[in-house]
């Protein structure tokens, strides 16, 4: 294997700081730099090893299988890999432009890091926005960081305190590590306990998600292996601690996604499936 | 005001380590201490400044109460407050009792510390309690040492994780601050989300609380003023930090309040506001 598909995989697979859709973006570009020079068996051959590297991540493999079918469309690695660099690189105006017609501008609040949310919220500018700090990495705080600088007033709470937060806020907005076929996501642990609070609350829940994050049928979910070190959460060493990272939130507790091509009811992610399903088996054979 | 009456004020009112029970127990230890020298008059004062030491705290209120109901009764303040005593000393015994028909002897999930939870807990010794550690102050991991001499298995969890862990659990058990009137309680932040994913899983939701916890209407409800320093959630000075400690967890999440008396409805909660009530009248005029 290429030595730069190599080292891209190997970086992919143990990046803990970055999101979904950066991920890909990085995948891509690992392949755009190898494709001028590739043969399409070589394209394929790379573009199995990169969608392998985060099983987890659907955004990875839909973007690489996506780059796979414009190759195969185009004819041309470089111009088929450039198409889905440049369908990921839109989706945050995307995705802002539809957020702009539906949330809340007053008071929001959210958990944990996803670089949707920071460049949807960045450019809608709500008055306020609440965040829970997600221990034990406390990726809260650097959403709040992210935010700041936007003029928009934030709240830090601890995870205990979202269910009395949540009566503050007009809306749960949140980001996806991947969205299930059924309309269900995967997101950092605590999201569903947020949702759960939202739905108590009658506050609506928003999850912010480009439509490439739709995981195909045949992908692989094996997102509950993710657990983090013991010592992220106790120094005690004389009982079981865990710490898994994420979660399942069902379909009923999502009043709708919001795409870059509008807003979608969780049934509708069905469609968003089937055709990720459709570029997998291209790709995988 | 005698010494011993204000210091023990001063001690209740500044005491974070202590659950509503054993304050209660400092309460009328201090006023059993003054009571064979005392009047009537005098140990009515000293009552009042005593039940408005933590005003969130029915049980300190209620115990404080019944020693003067007790004292009315048998003429004798020393008799009086001994009686209150003896009741909340039982309480544990009581609630234990009750509780080793109804828990589950498997696995069970709490958070926070609770006497009640560890006095029922250590005498019933489930197999396995998962324990979610009940952030800023990790009174959580406290609960999981004093369980840990008894035989249990011991899971650490965060906050984060609760909704997950809830289906490793046959049940929820916690204690209570204070029972309301209506049914609902008051008990550390997160019991709410708790609550919730406990219902969602369709797991019973426990509450072990003596009956002396039940709020009488006409006391004071001041618990939401409880919030602590925003340097225990983070040393970041530049954004709001919230910090409350307890919230209201809803009646109709609650499964039953397992008391000394026997396992009780939430509905059932009133009559025993209504005793509160009349004694507090009694004490307070």
């Amino acid at each position: 294997m290429r030595q730069e598909i190599a080292a891209a995989v190997k970086r992919i697979r143990e990046d803990r700081d970055h999101g979904a859709r950066q991920l890909a973006l990085e995948a891509l570009r690992a392949l755009a730099h190898v494709a001028p020079s590739a043969s399409g068996e070589e394209l394929r051959e790379w573009a199995r090893a990169l969608v392998l590297a985060r099983p987890m991540m659907a955004a990875i493999e839909n973007a690489v299988a996506l780059a796979w079918e414009r190759y195969e469309d185009a004819g041309d690695p470089a111009t088929g890999v450039a198409q889905a660099i440049e369908r990921l690189e839109a989706a945050p105006d995307g995705m802002a432009a539809t957020a702009r017609g539906v949330l809340p501008h007053d008071t929001l609040i959210t958990l944990t890091y996803s670089s949707a949310v920071i460049e949807v919220l960045s450019r809608l500018r709500p008055r306020r926005v609440i965040v829970s700090e997600s221990r034990p990495l406390y990726e809260g705080l650097r959403t709040a960081r992210a935010l700041a600088g936007h003029g928009i007033s934030l709240t830090l709470i601890t995870e205990a305190q979202m269910a009395l937060f949540v009566r503050e806020a007009e809306a749960v907005v949140v980001g996806a590590d991947s969205v299930q076929p059924d309309g269900s996501f995967v997101n950092k642990v605590g999201t569903h306990l947020l949702a759960l609070a939202a739905r108590a609350e009658r506050k609506p829940m928003y999850v912010l998600a480009e439509t490439l994050k739709v995981a195909a049928p045949s992908q692989p979910k094996r997102f509950t292996v993710e657990e983090g070190k013991r010592r992220e959460v106790t120094s005690e060493r004389w009982l079981e601690v865990r710490n898994v990272y994420f979660e399942v939130i069902p379909a009923r507790l999502v009043t709708a996604y919001v795409t870059e091509e509008g807003i979608r009811k969780p049934a509708e992610m069905e469609r968003y499936a089937s055709e990720a399903e459709r570029r997998w088996r291209a790709l995988m054979g």
